[in-house]
């Protein structure tokens, strides 16, 4: 009988452009065992962002880089199998990062312990978890739409626009989505509720934006850049608010690409303004307790997409930077809790 | 004997890139007279501002344009000479709009009435007027620099740079002037009292910016744009503000120039806001309440740069376009009261 072995997934070299498969490596490894005053916990969901493309950069980011050979960061979720630590026990189900690998060793504080009777566990990494959280922190510490006023989502059949679009409507705004597709424009129409949706790939995207927007722009909620980004700043009205969130059309790019003249800032008294969730940690405790019943009830829509097999993971952020997911991505890396 | 006369100046016609003095038209006229409740001013001053550029396109901007035929408009200053109102009597001082003429017949509703024993009339159109209601509501609602911080101002002679500097040292903050050429910077550093003055047309404005700014910036008042915004937002600071107050340096150009990419807003959650004083109406009297006594005993610096003669208000605009006025730009159209 062998020793029991553990799986990560650690980056081999920095991509140039689009990540390949062959820039990261899959390692076995002898079982890790938790030291004192840690647990060890078997991996369930890790989830895969369109921020971790800025880890795999060497360039300064928000997000620290991951260094080469260095085990692949991000969220994910998983269940207690052996803990040295009084404050959790076997059987606790807990969030995380550092999260591209089948187990891991960790301190119980840089863990939080989910409520495994509440809503669907996976939904704690998208709907309750960092998406989640950053579309309502975007919303409401920056957007603030008002009744009447219209509202644009970019990648709003993914797990942050999903969740934005459908707080601008209980607010009583015209929500605009843009998605890539037919099917996940008749999602955002269909199952999220927004009063139009407009795929990105259509000929005559200006002719589209116009006709979906008549009264021009009051909070576009950015997640994309791009050609898209110039379009959709000249349609802004007066006092319109930008929450900039991400701009995942550009980050394959190896040189960045002009932005769009800044005068209609000044013309129309424009507010643009960054956002990383992990500034606003107050925000996800809050969401949480705000939200929970609603993904329970069901009033609170979403989708998750989810790839078996933590080897895919590389290829699973391939395939988000591109737009080949449709829903929250998830990686299913070993089965539920019994 | 001739009846008496008055001067208007009127657009002639829409400037292409740089106006031109024959884009405008001194008409002489017979002299109106106040209908009931109005009354008639002698124009003293007239201000020449940056923002009157926009209003000589035909494009929508947040100033109406001027109409081919009509009479330019500006913030100006004047003596009653007539009155068939209650509210002014002859003598009054009053400051007002559509001054590009020597006598306006005006509704003292339009007009503000000022104190002729406080400060100089003139600063009433400058550092206690509309540019320095510019730079207090923008520091006030945008900028908010605290103590330590480094704030970067452009056009740092001019009527706004001027007065948003001064109440950045007065919070505390670093405070970095751009300027052109050595006379002005040798004022922003020696008069102002800023820490540093970049002269924007030497070599390395790179190398100059780094060095007036080793910590990074964290407040950028932004009154210039052109390729000095690139380099300036490349080093904004995490949570950075920026008032966008005007981008004089494009004002002339034909088609708009490409614009930084605004991936470092998201990176460094930068926030980035236009601003229109005439939005914060109410900033304009608690301004000039808080200002006046700066001015009086001298701690609030300013400098004018008066041109004698109302025929002579475009060559003054134009000038003010490509940065040769020295200070807060006025038109002397009449005497002192007496």
């Amino acid at each position: 009988m062998t020793d029991p072995t553990m799986t990560s997934i650690v980056l081999r070299k920095r991509p140039v452009g689009e990540p390949r498969v062959d820039d990261f490596e899959v390692l076995q490894r002898p079982l890790v065992h938790p030291g004192p005053g840690q647990v060890l916990v078997r991996v369930i969901f890790l989830s895969i962002d369109p921020y971790m493309r800025g880890r795999l950069s060497e360039a300064k980011s928000y997000a620290e880089p991951i260094q080469i050979g260095g085990i692949m960061g991000g969220e994910g979720l998983g269940e207690v199998i052996a803990s040295r630590s009084p404050d959790l026990v076997v059987g606790d189900v807990v969030v995380g990062t550092r999260f591209w690998q089948s187990h891991v060793v960790a301190d119980p504080k840089q863990l939080v312990k989910l409520d495994r009777h509440g809503p669907p566990l996976a939904s704690y990494l998208g709907v309750l978890g960092m998406p989640g959280t950053t579309a309502y922190s975007g919303m409401t510490d920056i957007g603030q739409p008002k009744a009447g006023e219209t509202v644009l989502i970019s990648a709003a059949s993914g797990a942050v626009g999903s969740v934005a679009g459908q707080l601008a409507k209980r607010a009583g705004a015209r929500v605009v989505g843009i998605a890539g597709g037919a099917d996940k424009c008749l999602f955002v129409q269909e199952t999220l509720g927004f009063d139009a949706c407009i795929d990105h790939r259509v000929v005559d995207l200006k002719g589209a934006l116009d006709e979906a927007c008549p009264n021009g722009i009051d909070v576009y909620f950015e997640n994309v850049g791009g050609d898209l980004q110039r379009l959709v700043f000249a349609r802004l009205n007066p006092f319109a608010r930008v929450i900039m969130c991400g701009m995942v059309a550009e980050y394959n790019d190896t040189s960045p690409r002009p932005g769009p003249n800044l005068m209609f800032v000044v013309r129309n008294r424009v507010r643009i303004e960054g956002l990383i969730v992990s500034d606003k940690m107050h925000r996800f405790a809050e969401w949480r307790a705000l939200a929970a019943p609603w993904v329970m009830e069901g009033s609170l829509k979403y989708r998750e997409d989810i790839i078996d097999g933590l080897e895919n993971a590389p290829s699973a952020l391939i395939g988000l930077l591109s737009g080949r997911n449709f829903g929250k991505l998830l990686v299913r890396v070993g089965p539920d809790p019994a």
